[in-house]
């Protein structure tokens, strides 16, 4: 399997934003702790799930649009070859070569029809079939909403399962602090494959991350207070 | 703007899985249309600006990481040169080119340093900077997110805002109805833009969809049974 950082990143996003929406709804209806830790893990299967099957339908009309634009060139190769070549032509041209060069060039490319479409594709259209295969791309997503959107939950587990005496109000500070922590986290991730400043990015991530978190505060508190 | 019909599609499933999800959980915890109503378009604005924020990074960080690509190979030009000439020639022979003929296109590609790089991205690392921008993937995003994801609610706009005697119900079952058109409408919409069979995509899109709405309703009614 090959791993996709753009997915993950954006899975991971929106599962620390959901999960912490969650957790603010609930928190704000008053609910027990066992049952913001069952709408959190609930979230992350069924709101996880659906964005990864999204995201193979988006990555599949990716590929299917890449083809369908294929046989087109292909088509246009077969039916309307003097065209062709003339945009062949163009391509190189524009590239710097000349004269009876380019005249070799447009020949050598244009003999071999594979050759022809892939030029078309990579310099007209400017697609490459990049190998991202829609299984690959909705596992880095639901790994990444799954893994990090989980951060927000941590507190809670804790004040389920130890004994420490945490008040759900503390927990909720500390999720809070958590999602701040997870956002940081993606925004290291980014700039790591980016090869970018990390603290840099990870601030960046930090402020993005807390106002779409603040958005999804005021309406998890709002609905928690509807459903009290 | 530029439109991006991938991420069109990649929000407008997300939205309206989640939003059948919290119908379902509304419905399960037997709460009133109203309430129905606000969970569900304060779920549509809160998941949805934060899947547009994260498509907005995502998007950014492929932007970057090409970017970051195509400083390492000015650097390889640079520090490299005899190297990535040898690539060149590789990449030429591959298409066909030999002799001198392949000479005197090395010789014109690394003449200019632009086409230089612009030929080691595309047919080395296979990547194009393909103009997608941040903004126009998560407005697109955020668009399919809202407009498709309303389509399960409308049946409780029916039922509140209209004299129409409908039980929620029988607003329940009219709403799973039109999520299934839902997700037919994005098969169309995707089958459209590849140009394939509308009927395949459409009922293809359906089927994946009843699958991810199942898995929604059933952790949506089981939350739903908790908080009553």
């Amino acid at each position: 399997m090959k791993w996709h950082f753009e997915d993950f990143i954006y899975g991971s996003f929106d599962g620390s934003v959901t999960t912490f929406a969650i957790v603010a709804g609930a928190v704000g209806a008053s609910l027990s702790p066992v049952i913001v830790l069952i709408l959190g893990f609930a979230n992350l299967a069924a709101d996880g799930f659906s964005m990864a099957v999204g995201n193979y339908q988006a990555t599949k009309a990716r590929i299917e649009f890449i083809q369908k634009e294929r046989k087109r060139e292909e088509w246009e190769i077969d039916n309307m070859a003097d065209t062709e070549r003339q945009e062949i032509r163009d391509i190189y041209a524009k590239k710097g070569f000349a004269n009876e060069l380019l005249d070799e060039i447009v020949k050598v490319i244009t003999a071999r029809k594979k050759v022809w479409i892939d030029t078309m594709m990579k310099e007209e259209l400017g697609l490459i079939e990049d190998g991202r295969r829609p299984l690959d791309t909705a596992i880095s997503t639901i790994v990444g909403f799954v893994s990090i959107g989980m951060i927000p939950l941590i507190p809670f587990v804790f004040l389920y399962v130890t004994e420490i005496h945490l008040s759900v109000q503390n927990s909720f500070l500390y999720s809070t602090v958590f999602t701040g922590g997870a956002f940081f986290l993606i925004g290291l991730i980014k700039g790591k494959i980016v090869k970018k400043s990390l603290i840099r990015s990870g601030t960046m991530t930090l402020l993005i991350g807390a106002i779409a978190a603040t958005a999804a505060y005021i309406v998890g508190t709002l609905l928690g207070n509807l459903i009290k």
